[in-house]
């Protein structure tokens, strides 16, 4: 299994009326995690892009046990267990600084050539940088 | 079973670089046509969290067909399947203007009194309003 | 002078915690706006993107009267006082439903030629359309 | 005079579909901006809230001269240059990583007291805290 650990500050603009970080401002944070996630493994999603692969999402579920608030720093954890097909997987559980497991979340996202506008394999370079962690 | 229909124009603010709009955004698709279903319905979310009663997001998920894009109009299809409990369960279908269907989702929503912040039922004119297209 | 009225609902992924409407989000409002304001003239901008010209923005000011909040109905008025040159020019006045001026805004925005990346005239339907409006 | 320097990194739902940031998603990071700025000066903007301050925004703006792409690292420069009255204002520079001035912009905020919603001082400790800097 890979993982990685990201740190996010929640800011002012992500918090609602009622006092909560709004649910669709997780979707962000999942996003900046994977991305780092990637960029730790020295995978650039925007160069992915520059060379004709993007990755839209498929699939995306959520679960929000505790709100977050404003100024929380959250740690978002980031789980491959999966070798990528034509699709990724990752898992994600948030903390807060209580270190209570505050959100749950999963995001399918596909691998699509610019190319034919079609799905396609990963880069050879993702594969070869998870394959330390799977099989 | 209740349904609505609303109607929603992407914002030029709602996409991204891909060109799509971005997969956090659906969120607040579904709860503007959540609160205009309440709102056929006489139910005013705003007025019911005057009167003390909050409606934080328990599970959202969400799969994406197609991608919706910059000044698409979307009808946003909102089901209400069940009689709310402490959780109402909301089902959405995002169709675009050529009639594809492009996205389903789900999201539970937990009724929350402000007084004790723990769940509550829902207020009794939900429930009646609701109650000729539920059993 | 050419104007327009834009009605728009708050949503709840607008508000922060403050109970107000983010200051960043009414920049979203006035887009919406302007948007309607140019299709009332039959000008899309989705199609002049198509055609090759974009219109990112150069200036932007905004000032705050009084808050606007969740689920208020705003009307967005929109005014064109200048002949677009390379630049166009929207002056913006957010009144809510008690007739109360909330906020005055200025957008200026270029017209860009993505053949060259470079600044360009207005479409020529955009200056006959609003011809009859202004000199 | 007080400054400060942030860094941000540009996320994906803070682009368009022209490729830029939005320019509504600017106002987050002057926000983030001046925030940590006050941090810098071990004044928590959260606590003061906590403490019966907000400070809603009363005049924004900003100039464009480049874009902002994504994953760009970008500095955001902050300075006070004036000690706060019931008004706080803020100066920002960005800075991309070509070290480019890509924006400019000016945020005034007011301190307003939640005993009865008016305009108030600004909290000693900030004044005190600032007053190495300013005059």
């Amino acid at each position: 299994m890979f993982s990685f650990e990201q740190k996010i500050r929640v800011r002012y603009a992500e918090t609602d009326k009622m006092g909560y970080v709004y649910y669709g401002n997780y979707a962000t944070y999942f996003e900046v995690a994977r991305v780092e996630a990637l960029r730790s493994l020295d995978v650039s999603y925007k160069k992915m892009e520059e060379d004709g692969i993007i990755l839209p999402v498929y699939k995306y579920s959520n679960e929000f046990y505790k709100p977050a608030h404003y100024d929380d720093e959250l740690i978002i954890k980031t789980f491959i267990k999966e070798m990528p097909t034509t699709k990724i997987h990752f898992h994600f559980e948030i903390i807060n600084s209580k270190n209570e497991l505050i959100n749950k979340a999963e995001v399918t996202l596909v691998f699509v050539s610019l190319k034919n506008n079609k799905p396609c394999k990963p880069p050879q370079f993702l594969i070869s940088q998870l394959s330390s962690y799977l099989k």
